[in-house]
């Protein structure tokens, strides 16, 4: 079967592709032929880390998002049948409960194979089925960047009806996060530096925008919209750099799902605001095979459909990544099969 | 000022027309001018008992649910100033926490004044604001069916997006959550034995309708309809006699918001399906100011418009509680001032 | 290997010693050589339904609960090494997260074969480490009555210092949870009709007895005591007979963990009062793996011993029955291999 | 009466001795008689940022935390009568619920006056009956530290038997950590750089104890002590400067009780960690009127003894503080009047 392989080459050009044997099947494992997969911020950083890699390590098979339909099971699998349309999860091995090292070790396209390839051998636990009527593409977009905007939302945080959250830009989990508060019937606050980006939040059901370039104070901004009360969740994608803003947002016993890490992975923030409004910081890391499961639930429920950017052949994943790299996306970007 | 007041009569004939001189307002209190009022279950249970009160007893003003603009405040009021539109919590004093005796002692329209009055005057604590662009008519149906609904769906339960909300019938409480649920991005099974009303709750948004009446095992059908899961959350108004199908309906773990006695106050029911199916029963009985302001926050935010299945002038209180009684409504009954 | 058989037979007749093969050790699996097990009243129920079975019907292996060392493990298997001492939990597949049908239908003795055999064969992930220090004979009686005791305080409710914990009699479950809430910093009544139990009992460390014989009405004695507040938890162990003194004993907002059928399985309950004071009943049936785990760390942090009635050699196992159903017990009856 | 007033000098030389007219009761008032009072790190803050005030500012009363008799109370207050022993909430409005900006501008000691006065007068919600057996002395030590522990480890966290919890260092919320946390079952890891006061924190029953001074790595020989598993709970008092210890220590979905500034209000933390171990921090801000009354509840069925570092007379308020500005101390300063 062919994949792509990360090899210790400078920058994208690490993404080689190859020709693998296709795995064996257990008596607990589901073949899935993948038709489509999907990019995350992680998996630039796993590409452009790749040149670190030892000479002779063994190539790893990169990308943790992917959808499919079943073509073989195990002798006995019972919650699976050839035909299935399933996507995969990003934590293979996490059912449900919490994380653990364990779990992290196995995660896709990491230190473990992922999903660019045609073909992908994983236990019969470890699938989720697709939203009924999406297609490969757009289930493609679930497993990191939708379980991580519904674990932000709805395990971290508890998103009610007439609730405000904010979200930061227009990434995947951005987008993801905007409309199921809106499914929810929360209030949602976008911020983007970008005025064609705002306007898709807007159309995307935003009920404010802000500039954060125009604003730097965007935290006090968005406490006054919500009338001096302070926003209910902050969908924080940013990490110490946005973290104080943040903090200002929300309102006292507020909630920052904290997950990401685009203005790095440490730096100075405001700790004495945390307890002196009694805020709840928590850690969101994408979320269980079980958080999957209810995602899927609420997207049948509800009429969101996931926004892709822009779908690339499997022969041009390398420029899905410059593409991804360039940030000049709304939502996911996608590569087929 | 104009009140009706409950007398030791048979029936609705308790209702007595009566002048009182409005009450003087406290530093701390709130003079509200009523101008709608609404009627509950209860009220009509309180109106018919109280021809077993003795000749002697302090006559009582009906109902606790009312809305209307302040008139006074008191010297030392902050949060409200005249013009205010606002309604009276069910539970004048339980502003949060846990409910506790004194405040089910204070509990308006029991043995305490309530709302069927020109002027109330009650602390400051005690009132909520109504939603933006609501109606006083419209207000007035909150104080007890909205904030039931409320605390059923999001403090009782944690109704989230994609989850299955079964409602009985379509009296006050169950028609508010049905709309909540909806508003929360949650799908819901409507019960009713008649086909306009089961109309009428399709209309509203239910995905899902059984005629409990045809089928009096409509637990295993809701069941059914869900793909065999079970539902998340029952909206329990009928008591020990719809107990056992409600739980029946249940998916593991799933709760039943218990709230109502149309059937009874005690009768058989099957414990042994509670703990098989690790199922969570919990009491509702309406909620806190801090409840109804969410309620509020959460109307505002949403479409969510109030079923007043008909209103009445206040010369024809008695008219409205027979109307109740008839059961053939659809949502809330009013009483104008 | 050794084993007893449940056959159609009456009583406890139905208990039949037989000779079988051990089982066979899959790449994931683990032989324990089970030392010790425990009776629980659900056993003497399938004990005495045996009778029921078709004449064809596969004869089970009965008891869930037993303890033991490691002697072979699968060629995957990580977690385990022989010699490694452990119990199995009593739905083998319940893991973590919710319940279900599945996880049901595996429970150990029931429809599955169960631990009263020499050797027994499960998942590496159905088996837990028992607690350092403890004999096989003191770690078989936690499976069943240890975790539903743990459910039933830490899990669907939330015992803290200071609460109190009304535990009725002094079977196993309710032997545990007085030990394990007088752990957690909670004060404990116990019912008892018997003086010599209400004192084993208070050697326990319950703070409060009472005589449900003597005093009916104990739901109302159990509140007084608490100066009228009301009991935190309640660990319904009665069912419907007892349910209404129970939530006449709890405070608002207080928890009735309801696991038990010792008066029946459907019967005449107060739900009025259920909504009337916020009460939250909470079905409990044993609990996972991930709880059973949570358990084990308790025991080791306290001094906790397990409270063995009396333990039968294998040879005895039907004199183990018939002592378990005179209900003169306290606490657990053991049966060692 | 007789009282400390903050004037605008430097240093402690603000605490000046002064008389005053004892406050009017209002209906709803209560006037208590204070015995004593007790110091914490906040008002080392207060007192030395004194000399700020303008010169013409009205001079507050300091500290938060005291304990007294009633002597007189409002014609409406049903909750107390003359004699009852009380201590002052910290913040004397927040009864339940989520704190807020007016319950902030109402904290003893800070912008309003606070308890070193020989009477004051709060409404009657503000107050809470101090443990059965305590002495004023005793009890003047739970209004901040007290309460502030509770809230760390049973409404920010949730410690139940078996957990393990680590504790920074010896002051006043420190070991009623420890303490509290021994109560309800859990294992306790005490860090301090004195061996004095890691003995005081082993013979207060800590399991194990850390010095952070020669382990600079502290976290990892905390979570190496809980078998590599990790800690469930910090009560972080550091701060930003001991942050990434403490999360470095904490076990996945682990809660960070973050609460103190030891070590300043701003600093660079990991924030990667912090989502990549699915971690909770919880911003700890003293708590509520409630949280009070469950900590009395939690101290009467325990056997918690307050530590009391030193006791000064009223004349020598200065040197109290100058006491524990010293940070010599373990446990709690008190003043007596």
């Amino acid at each position: 079967m062919k994949v792509y392989e990360l090899h210790p080459h400078e920058g994208f050009a690490s993404l080689v592709r190859a020709e693998r044997p296709s795995p064996p099947v257990g008596p607990t494992d589901v073949r899935v032929r993948v038709r489509a997969t999907s990019l995350n911020f992680r998996d630039l950083v796993v590409a452009k880390n790749a040149h670190e890699r030892a000479a002779d390590a063994r190539a790893n098979v990169p990308l943790s998002d992917g959808a499919g339909e079943v073509v073989e099971v195990g002798s006995r699998v019972e919650r699976w049948k050839r035909g299935d349309r399933v996507a995969a999860s990003f934590f293979p091995t996490w059912v449900s409960g919490e994380l653990d090292d364990r779990h992290h070790a196995a995660a896709l396209g990491g230190s473990v194979d992922g999903m660019l390839a045609e073909e992908v051998v994983l236990d019969q636990s470890a699938w989720v089925r697709v939203p009924e009527g999406w297609s490969y593409e757009q289930a493609a977009t679930l497993p990191c960047a939708g379980v991580t905007a519904w674990n932000a939302l709805f395990e971290a945080a508890r998103v009610r009806p007439g609730d405000t959250v904010l979200v930061q830009g227009t990434g995947g989990v951005s987008v993801f996060a905007l409309q199921l508060a809106k499914a929810a019937g929360a209030r949602v606050i976008a911020t983007s530096s970008s005025e064609k980006k705002r306007e898709v939040a807007r159309r995307l059901g935003a009920d404010h925008v802000l500039d954060y370039t125009a604003d730097p104070e965007w935290g006090a901004a968005a406490k006054r919209w919500t009338g001096g009360r302070g926003v209910d969740v902050v969908v924080e994608v940013g990490g110490p750099g946005t973290f104080d803003q943040s903090s200002t947002a929300l309102r006292y016993g507020g909630t920052m799902s904290l997950l990401g890490v685009l203005t790095g992975t440490k730096g100075a923030v405001d700790t004495h605001r945390v307890f002196h409004r009694h805020l709840r910081v928590a850690g969101v890391y994408v979320g269980s095979v079980s958080m999957f499961e209810d995602l899927v639930r609420a997207l049948e429920a509800s009429k969101v459909a996931p926004v892709v950017d822009r779908t690339f052949g499997f022969d041009d994943a390398r420029a899905a990544y410059e593409h991804l790299a360039s940030a000049s996306h709304v939502g996911k970007v996608v590569v087929t099969l």
